[in-house]
């Protein structure tokens, strides 16, 4: 008995989380809900049921299916159902007009035939990557169209009548979905990539502000020392790519909207997405020398904890100007500033290293604070070129 | 006149390619091609035609849409669709005799509340990662029969026989797609996720046993110098986390197939994959140290040629043995063999580093040198996880 109530339990209390994190969740099922309600009108009115009839199903299924989180989603799938709906009724008007000519029995062989190329060279067609990304429903939709209406074309003698009727509902389906999509608390993907790479930036920042007090045993003030979740925030970015790429091509669906115009530069939130993995990756790396068991004494690590701090702060600083001014939408040039500092200390940390501070130690115990040291500088880099792309 | 011409040129040339790359591309359309006219000739054949009617379309649109390049795909989706149609038909019943209780003008408002109140609270549920996973689609085949069944039941008044109808076909629809599916050139996913972990250990492996002649500058007989493709290999390990864990999840729904039983242990794959990403990362910085720029002069290291070679050699080895092992799924045990070899290497390079043989060396231009030799270090603890777990 206690099982069951028990998982209720956790599936509300995991609701109940799913909800707080992200409200836009509630909103989103509430306006599913909505939609299907408003179409579900057209069947309950006479007048409209009387003209279209049995597929008004159609306009149901539609609201159903097209329905996305983000009203980028929502639209790229209207353009591509209705496209192909249109594309597949001609294509199959035509074959069926083609399959008339062959006679009551040739008919349905001719139109078998033709049922089997289509679906057969529209199948191969959804393994092209650049169709994959753009228009995989469409060419599903395709197939799915062209085969319901060959195939029932056999039985059905208005055939152009039911086509049409079904365009019809079909894009009286998807309009009221994306009316209720772009109406009620829009969800544009658009703004999610664009605070998704932000935020991301963020990430390493709060990581590069951590990693020099961190690594040389110095604590900031404020910040209790057993608190390091700051420290694996990054880890996160190193499996975005996928869902960057997915969202910047749904947000060219998108219509201009507040801040974000027409041919936004989305192409260019993908180039910083993928500096910022790179820079993710050397981080990763660093992270791993906050294991004690491989560092450098803490006398050597002291020696090089000046530069080894500033490095690291500024560069944090540089990619916290980058990401304030990717979320403001405001070039700023004081990142450069930063990038000026850290290069500074960087110079001062060649020159310590030159100078040879520690020839009487272990070289293998330096390893670990010279990698560190060369880490940082690559971090520099990295990091000047996301404040170049930004 | 020229630019369709060549833009098909191009198409021509690119499907030419996908095929060429993956012959079960072209089967598989010829499959769904094949699928589609077996499932139309229920359409054709009178007796079926007479007995199911116009729901007969179900079928069809099952077929299209259920079928998908793996077994484990179209299995996972008709499970889904069979469950959810059932579901989502006795709900509906339940909903339309509680409806009836309201007299003509109540039911229709009666079913919209409760349309909307499924709709909302269903997609809500897509939200969770626990579903999204395993019953995304089921989801929402659940919300679109509901729906087109509640709507419709306001016109309708043999809703139980339509929605028996409308189960069956669609029962038909999946049996046929299965049967094609499995019968003619199946293709098991779980064999492809067992190939795929296998290849990212294999490109690990001809990274390593590239990277030790191509950092100490000497190269492999019988490769030719400027041949480099080898060591880019291991980058399209570091972005295959998602498309791993999708196929894992779709293996599941595979039946028993050749050297697969049920219950075959997927998550250790999940296992096994992570780890070589693991590892990848680690490559992937050793990697960057090829660059001429960063490197130390060739006498320093040469110093530590044998060491370097040895262990990359050694790793890439036991690699190859755990690549071979899953291959052939036995559990071989000279993998360790080879790794033994490599952490005595280790060994002797530690030892190396602490006699110092380079005390009046520029410590900066080690420190190149010192990273490289403190990453294959970790490669090799990395190896022997991967080993383990294999």
């Amino acid at each position: 008995l206690g099982l069951p109530a028990k998982s209720v339990m956790e599936l509300a209390r995991e609701a109940k989380k799913l909800g707080r994190d992200d409200p836009r969740r509630i909103t989103h099922s509430l306006k599913a809900g909505l939609s299907l309600v408003l179409v579900s009108l057209f069947y309950h009115v006479d007048p409209l049921y009387s003209s279209f009839g049995d597929n008004t199903t159609w306009a149901v299924m539609t609201a159903v299916v097209i329905f996305e989180f983000s009203v980028g989603a929502t639209l790229g799938k209207s353009v591509n159902r209705i496209l192909a709906t249109l594309g597949a009724g001609t294509l199959s008007l035509g074959v069926h007009g083609l399959a008339n000519l062959f006679g009551n029995t040739g008919e349905p062989i001719v139109i078998d035939i033709f049922v089997f190329a289509v679906a057969a060279m529209v199948t191969f067609a959804r393994f092209f990557p650049r169709f994959k990304a753009r228009c995989d429903y469409g060419l599903l939709i395709f197939i799915l169209t062209f085969s319901l209406l060959s195939v029932s074309s056999h039985r059905e003698d208005k055939m152009v009548k039911m086509a049409l009727e079904r365009l019809s509902t079909i894009a009286l389906g998807c309009c009221t979905t994306i009316l209720v999509s772009i109406c009620i608390c829009p969800v544009w993907i658009g703004e999610d990539l664009h605070n998704l790479i932000a935020l991301n930036i963020e990430k390493l920042e709060n990581f590069l502000q951590g990693f020099g007090g961190e690594y040389c045993g110095v604590y900031q003030e404020g910040l209790p020392s057993n608190d390091r979740s700051f420290l694996q925030g990054y880890k996160s970015v190193l499996n975005s790519q996928s869902s960057e790429e997915n969202m910047a091509n749904l947000a060219r669906w998108e219509p201009a909207h507040g801040r974000f115009r027409f041919f936004h530069p989305w192409k260019q939130y993908l180039k910083i997405g993928s500096l910022t993995r790179l820079c993710a990756i050397k981080i990763d790396v660093l992270n791993n020398y906050l294991n004690p068991q491989i560092q450098t004494p803490l006398e050597i690590r002291s020696e090089i904890k000046e530069q080894c701090m500033t490095i690291s702060l500024e560069c944090g600083k540089a990619l916290k100007e980058s990401s304030a001014s990717i979320r403001r939408m405001i070039r700023a040039d004081t990142a450069h500033l930063h990038i000026g500092n850290s290069k500074a200390a960087a110079e001062n940390l060649k020159i310590l290293f030159k100078t040879g501070l520690w020839k009487e130690a272990d070289l293998l115990e330096i390893a670990p604070a010279t990698t560190v040291a060369s880490l940082l500088l690559e971090v520099v880099l990295c990091t000047e070129r996301i404040v170049d792309a930004v």
